[in-house]
């Protein structure tokens, strides 16, 4: 019987990877490789020594490497696929896809090669064809290849409804159906603060406004950071669903799952809440939706399609 | 009788102030404002929100604002500096240091103005001149404005020391008195590995060894960076000043202190031990030194005396 | 200003009082003061030297003292009440009523005088007769007395549910107003999984059982325990609720307040939803109750004046 | 690969057992199987029901499930004994070594079954021979049969200090050797305040008052109580000993090892440091020490020689 340290592997070295990689450790959820290109080796074996580092102030057990090979990450229980180019002016969205396509493609085959039973947590955009992209050129099973966004979505719901009510985050839950941002179905009936749904709380016209300003809540941030884009809340959300599973916890997360039947889908990778625990995904929780939701829900599917067409499986 | 939050602000938002601010939330020690130049006013708005919508997820509550005035500083318990410029190529030892005197002049007089009673804890380097510079211009007691180094070089030590003899960081601990950094002076037999000397368990070599690497590891991490300087470990060390001052722990922390008489020094900051607590600095501690060892810190306050001979006071 | 440790007293050293005590002091919430009768001043001083003997171990800084002087309670910022007698075979209500109002008198009487600024959370059955004879004997506004039940209430449900579903605690909410056990008045309507109403996620009967076990919750513990009564699960109750006051995080938790209009009830204490923040109960949130929900909640509020009657105020 | 949750048993459902269960439970380190004979599995399924109901509030995720059957034990990772009766009056010290060495063997047949490849760690007392009682009976090899007291033993000892000092017990350290409280063989020259050796910060009187203490640390707490004995602080050290082989912290902790040669000793166990990790004792660390040391543990090891005598194997 073997109880060493479970193992993490973070693919892509920047912030959002680096930030994900640091509060995984800190939660002394295993160790951590940190994985960038060659010509990004040696700014990520930085980040994670300066992050090794802070572990005897903060009192964490974890190793934290950084490297450009991926036999460093053997034998991983979880790997984070953060790497990705960012969309850039004058770059088609195809061109964004594709190009990031080609990224999963290689990520996908370094993980089947080195950690074939891994768990496999993405976050690169677009997040729900990629997701798809890798659940293709890995070949795992439906139950390790997760996309997240909703994590994210909600969490920025949350804090918005804690600042307009000025209550505890710790009270207030939101729920969200489909794709991420501007595709985002927000199931408002199930939102509340206390338990109290919010539409009793809140005012219909401020309620619109934070689902309004959750949809676009990682442009907020762009537009303010002038340059590059969130990664506190993305990193603790892709960390929170590592935990779940390494943690065999059964929390109920929204989650980029693959959907055969589920919500009448067939074959997709999109938004659904879902059981997260030592099986990655565990099961797929289907809700009666409104015809309002559901066709809001369809419309979301329909984009996810249309990028899923570009990826020409 | 208040039970309001503590109030934390950091002065300076670049990569170690926003993880400092983020390390302060995490463990809900108080509020936090981010306070940069109005130039940086919309990025660090960005980025203290982008932590903020990290609390839902990892539970935290605490607000993190985003800023370039004082006004929103009013009345902190403490305040951290980590504003200031690097050395850049070209430039004199003597230009970085009447830039950034220039630097905390200005950012004392907030301070003096906003928030009277707080205590000041200083990052900016060359962190014992700078804190001098903090103290002459504040008008605070010396017990209210300490500068950190020594909580951030021990870490180093502690990681290299837990590498070298494969055990948990938890049970090593490392001792340094002085300057930061080439000016470092440790005291190896206040070192230990569960206790153990670590000139029993190491030897001499390898512990000349890393020392060595200890006092360059500012510079081992700014080469592999290539871009920027450290800020995980020297974030969490300045948060562990912060807790103890404000959780009255009492804790036993390498210090930059202002002294007046301990060791043979007057009117210096230096790095000592010292017991921090709801009154800042309560006390430094006084060893007996080696003839050495009190020669290396001779050295030391040396150089800190070259600096402060720039400062002009 | 002062940034001296928080002082937490709890009243009452038995298996309830002692097991708050140690979880408010690994919280770091504050200092800790187990106070008994003085028949009990030996073993009080016993469990609080081995809880403070496990802080080296647990790593938390706050010191633990058991006394049987109220002196020690002295400026304290929260007082929790866990003195008086459980029922015994053969005593009245009544006379059980009766009992324990004395000792709250006393007790309201040392708190009035040492820590007059103090806010108080009450546990001692009949917990909302009990929360109001403090409120009474010690003249104290109404937010700075608070009574526990509805928080360890849900916990139970939670945990059933949890069970049921065989899902995260994290994820599993509940909702209960009125008194404590059998006059619970539980909304299921306001209780999710994941944010999805129980109702579909749990059959009716199966539901109803879970609300029954809830009711009974205490008496299923007394039962298996044979002697004595639940402590774990009401302690950390009891320190939730601190916590959301010392830390002022305006967490929306059922609590035991008193009531002047809210639901239609005038100068009684009641279990309802409210904010808990710096200011102790910041506001009670009145819901819009079917005629159902008002019936028993109705009935609820009967017998807690039944039992205000023995009081004779 | 399997993710599935760590599994730990309790043997002992008592204080000690039942605070073991809690604390390991809080910290997510595993389900927990807490055990007890047939005529107390009501009061051991109450315990743990309670605890289980705390884990919403306190926000872990783990079951906690009370048993007399050791069924319920199967595929333990850790199983820990607290098992066993204390010495009563009148009883002779041979009766007690008799009466609980024929528990632990009882324990130890049902550990060999149920989970073969488990490790255990043992608190019953006198614990170095039940420890070795243990290890005979399981026929396991030793680096999975390990005994409790040094943690326990230099908690104390470092809660007085601090209590000395007026510090963090985060700076203060003890180390100790041989056996538990009156035999113990205290390294005062190994014990630090922030890493500053205690006889330079302590007068020699007063730190000899502080080892007496610590030496009849359990007594002092047995005689405060006046009926039962110490648990929060013997459960801590016990679950810091689980973590650090749960997690392969490689953690120096002192440990009651099986000794083949190591300081000169052979087929015994004793109090060393030693390496606690994912192999249980991954190593004893041996020290030099001054006659007087040596000395003192011979005596140590002479009167746990004297109770294997009784045990006669």
């Amino acid at each position: 019987m073997s109880l060493k340290r479970k193992k993490i592997s973070v693919i892509g070295g920047g912030f959002t990877g680096a930030t994900t990689a640091f509060l995984l450790a800190q939660k002394e959820l295993g160790d951590v490789v940190l994985v960038d290109i060659p010509q990004m080796e040696n700014p990520t074996k930085g980040k994670a020594l300066d992050m090794l580092e802070a572990s005897p102030v903060q009192g964490f057990d974890a190793n934290i490497t950084g490297t450009s090979s991926y036999e460093d990450t053997k034998d991983s229980d979880i790997v984070v696929i953060t790497a990705g180019i960012a969309r850039k002016p004058g770059m088609s969205r195809d061109d964004l896809v594709q190009t990031n396509q080609k990224i999963m493609k290689s990520v996908a085959q370094e993980i089947l090669k080195h950690s074939p039973n891994s768990y496999i947590v993405v976050l690169t955009n677009p997040v729900d064809a990629m997701t798809y992209t890798v659940f293709k050129e890995s070949g795992f099973p439906k139950n390790r290849v997760i996309g997240q966004s909703g994590v994210l979505d909600t969490a920025r719901f949350r804090t918005f409804v804690a600042q307009e009510l000025n209550l505890s985050v710790k009270d207030i839950t939101g729920f969200v159906l489909g794709g991420h941002g501007d595709d985002m179905v927000p199931l408002v009936r199930y939102s509340y603060a206390g338990g109290i749904p919010l539409e009793t709380l809140i005012s219909k016209d401020r309620l619109d406004a934070i689902v309004e300003r959750t949809r676009k809540g990682g442009g907020e941030i762009v537009n303010l950071l002038g340059n590059g884009s969130a990664y506190y809340a993305p990193a603790a959300s892709l960390v929170e669903m590592c935990e779940a599973i390494l943690k065999d916890q059964r929390r109920v997360l929204p989650s980029i799952a693959y959907l055969e039947g589920e919500y009448g889908y067939e074959g997709i990778y999109l938004g659904v809440p879902a059981i997260l625990g030592a099986n990655g995904i565990e099961k797929v929780i289907e809700l009666e939706l409104t015809s309002e939701e559901k066709a809001a829900l369809d419309k979301s599917a329909e984009s996810v399609r249309k990028v899923m067409e570009v990826l020409a499986y």
